[in-house]
């Protein structure tokens, strides 16, 4: 509980000074004013977040937490619960959609198991932070004790610090591996949002619509039988959560502490950002939203925290990869405002008054 | 009108048969199954483009077109019409937003003075294939000769095959300069939607209220003089377009005729794609929309061409900006394909049926 005081009381108001200076800049470059559209609020942003003028989006780093769900118990999900295991080797042999899209935008990929259900190799180079072996099924009881819930956020806390000790990065992003890890999403921000199960859930990784409805009935079961409290994001955690949504929200908030912004992903992480926005509300401006996911209810999940997504591709693998997409557009942002020369140094006339 | 005629002729449909390929091999890839949205589908007309199971968006080339319009006369930009020319030396020095976005997106900038108003400095490294020294003022009668149009659109084409020849590029993307060219782009989308220019005409580098309704006014003056057929894009053209409109949609039929995809960029490039549809209908399967601008009237633009833009940022800078963002994406859609590992070679187990 001491690295998670400590790391919220760490984090300030992004740097009015910085943000400033940018906007006098912008209205220089060879442009229009305005006509970079997002990339230019993007990157009065970046520059608060990072406290200086100039902010950077060069080294990425892709932060994916992998854990397990009871609940899949329930018949949630399409895929077999062993696919969260296979695929966290599927990360570290490099495969994987994340591993591909990490490389294209120049963000290493950093895989932890803070709660996958057997035993990993030794030897393979995740980090090992395992909180217990799947959540409970939140069906039947809470998904983890308060304790888990502050040991999960406190495992991303971590491994955000020692990774970004290790070789520091400009930017992150949030990326979650889980079978059956849509059904806690949804849970969680019904729970934070106040809207229905129904109006949340989609089919996550391709169920049918059987299986959907009784993915929202095991959704109302499990929120019926442990009613967390809104307002207590940790107790919403513990109740109907899962060890990597705490620990992506543990990244979160690690991110916000040092002054790095950190892409949300999809309906996963879209999660967490409820977590970290209910344990740390400041935490909120350090978050760039990477894209809208097309699972039904990640765009609630944005407005309630009040993030524009800056892409609308359909996608929704999770993993990181629309965030790690969107690094690239934090990167256009901030070498436009880098790079771009100014109406005195090329000569160009400006719009008549 | 040799080349032209050529050249269109030389417009396939989209290869089918690499086109399941990639579907089939999609399907064996380690994630659930269209989960990657647009990515997806972007892959697949890649493949169809290229004709091949293995599209390829690694090398890039951005094709800039700068001219100046007539129309300037009846003060309907905010800029002076010098800034054309002095644009030209900034994209040549490096300076200017597209300059940043080509280097990032790994695409070369090529600069072609198509019809600016005055002589550029020799040895200025820019393609020399002036129509003439600006358009006419289309309020007053045609913008250009039906000569003169065929000349811009081949133009585009010979810059097209002369850089395709030097140094091949497996994607290109379309990209504008020239003061006014907004007033000329709504005038053709007006021309070939059928939609009022009310509704297709925006503030442009940002006009006043005045200054708009004046644009506006002057747009339908140049369309009721002039009269054009709408069935025929070249008349179009001469009526209501622009050397430089001209000549991306010469661009972009060669692209067509080479079987390289061509990202389409904002307003002047949306224009320049109605007039290489209305030439040669097949032309539209080789175009990607890079974005919708946020000029008003781009998104009708691309509902006829039948295109979904790709990103929606609010951007609305030309010079081929968001195009050149796009290039990334289809790069990514490329990799994921070409990099990805599958179900078999990563032992995952798969949906259960």
């Amino acid at each position: 509980m001491v690295l998670l005081t400590r790391t919220c009381a760490a984090i300030e108001p992004l740097d009015a000074k910085s943000q400033e200076a940018v906007l006098a800049h912008q209205a220089r470059l060879t442009k229009p004013a305005g006509s970079l559209g997002r990339l230019e609020a993007l990157s009065v942003q970046l520059a608060g977040i990072q406290r200086t003028k100039t902010p950077r989006a060069e080294q990425g780093a892709v932060l994916v937490m992998a854990a397990d769900h009871g609940v899949c118990q329930e018949g949630v999900s399409a895929f077999p619960q062993e696919v969260t295991a296979q695929m966290v080797h599927n990360f570290v042999a490099g495969g994987a959609a994340i591993n591909v899209l990490g490389r294209l935008a120049g963000a290493r990929v950093v895989v932890s198991d803070v709660g996958v259900a057997s035993d990993l190799p030794d030897g393979l180079p995740v980090h090992r932070k395992k909180v217990g072996y799947g959540t409970k099924n939140m069906a039947v009881g809470p998904a983890m004790s308060r304790e888990e819930a502050v040991a999960a956020v406190e495992a991303g806390i971590e491994v955000f610090n020692v990774e970004f000790e290790r070789a520091p990065f400009d930017i992150c992003a949030t990326g979650d591996m889980g079978i059956g890890n849509t059904t806690a999403s949804s849970a969680i921000a019904s729970v934070i949002t106040g809207k229905s199960p129904a109006q949340l859930t989609g089919r996550g990784t391709g169920i049918d619509d059987e299986a959907l409805k009784r993915k929202i009935a095991v959704i109302e079961t499990a929120i019926a039988k442990n009613a967390p409290n809104p307002g207590d994001a940790i107790e919403v955690l513990a109740a109907v959560g899962g060890f990597e949504i705490g620990a992506l929200a543990g990244v979160i908030l690690a991110a916000a502490a040092r002054h790095v912004p950190v892409v949300i992903d999809g309906y996963i992480s879209g999660a967490a950002a409820l977590i970290a926005a209910g344990i740390a509300p400041l935490s909120r401006q350090y978050m760039i939203a990477g894209h809208v996911s097309a699972d039904s209810g990640h765009a609630a999940m944005l407005e309630h925290l009040g993030l524009a997504p800056l892409l609308d591709l359909g996608l929704r693998l999770g993993e990181g990869t629309g965030a790690a997409l969107s690094i690239l557009l934090c990167r256009a942002a901030c070498r436009i405002l880098n790079e771009m020369a100014t109406f005195d140094s090329a000569g160009v006339a400006e719009k008549a008054e």
